[in-house]
């Protein structure tokens, strides 16, 4: 039987009403009760545009408190919020949107332009809603089934194609209550979101604080400065970052160190570097490497507090309502990690393929790689197969290739990953012309069809690709290509 | 869909292996990794004793580390623990042996010869379980799935057949994390468990202490001398107790005052008289009134760390997941107390009349009477089954007693109803001195606080009040006392 919860926002303005939620960086701040408010408000001026149970919602935004009650409004209608990556060009954003059924996408006044030339039915700006007039004659819903999707986020597939990554609002609480039996509940806890919320990170956060009855620092977007400012001076104790933002923030320390309030630096989204560890580490920052993605509604592996110096490198354990394993170890145990446990997504949206291919008897293959050590304890070794991860963002070769397949003048295409001091790695590309073609034609045709993040730092022009006996592309030999 | 999550026991010793589990008075502790082992080890020998998935184990047993491995090892064979009440007599035990279905009941040494005499296949002392072989070629469970059920504990009723109350892991679960998200978890937590496992209050902490990783400190049974200690030097954070324990605590504290470490006394069990918490408050003891029952596995509602002070007499809210309602109030908002939620019980074993009468679209009627304050904060009034109704007017006897309690010569008082020809009925009290004074003293501390028609027509003085197995005050055999 599945189980219902009342609304984890009224519920948490019934308790706490005066209790901060969400703290901006211009000083505002909203107490849960602001927050209900705004966000039933909200809800009852999107029923106003016909937006019910089960409606699919875009969302386009930047942080802010808007896109927040937004997505808070989408809970009190039941209807589903499609998280879109800002930096998605419009035919990326065309492409999700049609996939996931969007009939209408929210976004702030920024990007409001931008988003008119999206092929999609409706297009309205949060200032555009606020001055409807709010239709009261609808309930809003007291309740949650956790059984049901509250959220869609898109993830990069090797295929090519995004795939939309089904969040119930079980899938949510269990992943804030993992994190808690992990991190503890402290009631003097305030978590910085300097991630995107339409990334899973900084979305998960934004529910954690109604679960937990939690403040929340958000930030429009990850400013070193800003996050710096924050964790010294605005009782920051939890702050999830990715590794670029260690590296700019140790920078940005200098001889200094943070306050003994901060008790976890929460580190996702890629590996980290040891020497970037063990800089962390000297300066007193405690730094709580985790494994997690879309799928698994962030964090589903994470090193405890008590281990997170023992065990510098190490993703730690799966959370305590998670189970991990790793599939079919070579002779140095490396082998799939695999994962299971109710904050894992029951699949992807209306894609029976990729769900076949993912979802074994309630495990999720993950098609990363790594290793337990005699502790039990999990080392990410790779990321799934000629993924690339700059600065946070996951990128697919295929997607690239998939994109540059479409110019005319271009044969045939390799994508790889370079490694990069700044961002991790950035991708590459070797390309077999058939006509005649510049490098900076290439990238104009890129920068139309693709997010920034995506686009190859380098175009190197090569007579063939390197194929095996099957004629497969093989990426790993791409970079003896560069000259 | 029903969850499934790693054992929990299996789980917290993966994290936590040397972590301590459990403190006995004794000085002994185990660890979450001994403790797994000594589990795995006795549910390997009941197996011997063909104690399989699905069968009803009873336990009696006074607290100790052998009940608590008992319990836990059936959850490694997916067999269910019937708990039962040392104090009860051999009928009443033979009634819920018989009508919980049990074929084999274990117990300690204490209670071997007693047992020995109930009607049932098998009774089996842990020490001689403990030498038995273990089987091995049986499967331990390494998941618990939420539905299923774990225990089955009966209600104290005063009235008619005791029931059966059905505990699935999803209910202890739930439990545990309602309690987290009122109490916060707090890396040097231990709890103190005074009160027998064989009850809820009991038990649910032993489950907690697996959830949360948390040592807990057991005492055989509650003896304020031993209580008053633990919490002076222990390192207690958290004591679970009923209000005669917090009367006998304070006397024993006198002059002293428990140190900061203690954040918490969680008061269930019924009402508490206003000048008792007020006495605590004055100690800057810090008393969270609760709410609860066998049916909801523990505290439902709860007040909460930053309430306790500012609404000194209620029970509080609602606990994060669990929802509370005052069905049908009268004129003074007093109406039936009805609770929802995740931690409430599925019903009462084989008992379809019971589940009629007590479920109702997911909701549980309480039966007892309570109001809600302007704020939503919930006052428990009374049992419904105690109300005195007088020439028409409404009497609950915790009112008359809450006011005698603050008498300073009176220990402690009950109060029931009395039939009368005139009226109905009539309240009349029962007090137990602690210095000396006079009916006519009492009448007139009476007249001065309480409308005329509240004041009891009798004043017994008596020896001592009668109490159930859970301290628990019986009105209903008040009346014997009566000379």
């Amino acid at each position: 039987m599945s189980e219902t919860i009342p609304h984890w926002l009224t519920k948490q303005a019934d308790i706490n009403p005066n209790q901060t939620a969400i703290e901006l960086e211009n000083g505002e701040t909203y107490t849960f009760k602001q927050l209900k408010e705004a966000s039933q408000c909200f809800a009852r001026k999107l029923a106003a545009l016909n937006v019910h149970e089960g409606t699919h919602v875009g969302i386009l935004s930047g942080n802010s408190i808007e896109m927040i009650v937004a997505i808070h409004a989408l809970s009190y209608l039941g209807a589903v919020g499609v998280l879109l990556n800002v930096r998605l060009s419009r035919p990326e954003l065309e492409f999700q949107l049609k996939d996931a059924n969007v009939s209408i996408v929210l976004t702030s006044d920024k990007y409001k332009m931008s988003a008119s030339q999206i092929q999609v039915s409706m297009v309205k700006s949060f200032s555009e809603i606020n001055v409807l007039q709010e239709k009261y004659n609808i309930p809003l819903k007291t309740e949650l089934n956790l059984e049901d999707v509250f959220t869609v986020i898109y993830t990069s597939g090797t295929t090519g194609f995004p795939k939309g990554v089904l969040h119930t609002y079980g899938n949510h609480w269990w992943s804030a209550i993992g994190s808690a039996l992990n991190l503890g509940l402290n009631k003097d806890d305030k978590w910085l979101i300097p991630l995107p919320i339409f990334h899973v990170s900084g979305l998960s956060t934004s529910i954690k604080s109604l679960i937990y009855g939690m403040p929340i620092y958000v930030l429009e977007k990850f400013d070193v400065k800003k996050v710096h400012d924050a964790i010294m001076s605005k009782g920051i104790t939890i702050v999830s970052v990715v590794t670029v933002m260690v590296q700019k923030l140790l920078n940005e320390l200098g001889n200094n160190r943070y306050p003994n309030t901060l008790r976890c630096m929460l580190l996702g989204g890629g590996p980290a570097p040891k020497p970037l560890l063990e800089k962390a580490k000297e300066k007193g920052i405690p730094v709580f490497q985790s494994y997690g993605m879309t799928e698994t509604s962030s964090q589903i592996v994470t090193l405890s507090p008590q281990d997170a110096l023992k065990k510098l490198g190490s993703a730690g354990k799966a959370l305590f309502p998670a189970q991990l394993r790793i599939d079919g170890g070579n002779e140095d145990s490396i082998g799939e990690i695999i994962v299971k446990g109710p904050m894992v997504t029951k699949g992807y949206y209306r894609n029976e393929e990729a769900n076949k291919k993912s979802f074994h008897n309630g495990w999720l293959r993950t098609g990363d790689m790594g290793y337990l050590d005699d502790d039990g304890f999990l080392y990410v070794v790779d990321r799934r197969k000629d993924l690339i991860i700059s600065g946070g963002e996951n990128i697919y070769p295929s997607e690239i290739e998939s994109v540059l397949s479409g110019m005319e003048q271009i044969k045939e295409v390799g994508v790889t990953g370079l490694a990069d001091e700044t961002w991790g790695q950035v991708p590459i590309a070797f390309v077999v012309k058939i006509k005649d073609v510049t490098a900076s034609e290439v990238f104009s045709f890129l920068r139309q069809r693709l997010a920034k993040y995506k686009i190859p730092k380098e175009i190197h022009f090569v007579e063939e690709l390197p194929r095996n006996a099957s004629n497969k592309l093989v990426r790993s030999k791409l970079l003896e290509l560069r000259r």
